[in-house]
């Protein structure tokens, strides 16, 4: 057997998961998102897309933000440094696992 | 917004589910594993391999066979085709998204 451990031994679940690797990877371009846009552009409910932001948010990869003004207050999402480190080890594992296939 | 899914949109978490793209990925090559070689690539336990190889025989994307000879009965796992479609499948949406991250 390989000494070097497989690429899918290192994923984290926390940005691995469907959705909130969608999440991230569209926060990564470093401009917040507006909750509703984040919603639509990954075809998720409300209810679906605020448990994933809170699975995120614990974990200290983004940070929402409500503003208030005229009409409905909007939530804001953005990325931080953790969340875009976590990022960027999982597009690695996922190279070397995509690397491996060919 | 775009027209185009975003790449997460049509991932499978019947396949993209950390634990089972290790194993579909590492049958991909069309050579049966045997269960303890699987288990420990993976850095799985039984209980865990079990779980998931039952998800994916359920789904029909790959088949267990239990060999009984001399000593311990050993099960081998092997990939099916519609399994090798779904890696082919998961695989491209990998790329999409990563290509999309640079």
């Amino acid at each position: 057997m390989s000494e070097e451990l497989h690429p899918t031994v290192g994923l984290d679940d926390t940005v691995h998961q469907r959705t909130r690797l969608g999440i991230v990877a569209l926060l990564d371009s470093g401009v917040s998102m507006e909750f509703g846009i984040l919603r639509d552009t990954l075809h998720l409910t409300d209810g679906n897309l605020n448990r994933h932001l809170k699975v995120l948010e614990e974990a200290g990869l983004i940070t929402t933000t409500r503003a208030t003004g005229k009409g409905r207050p909007k939530t804001w999402i953005a990325i931080t440094a953790p969340g875009r480190a976590a990022l960027a080890a999982e597009l690695a594992a996922l190279r070397a696992l995509i690397a491996a296939a060919e």
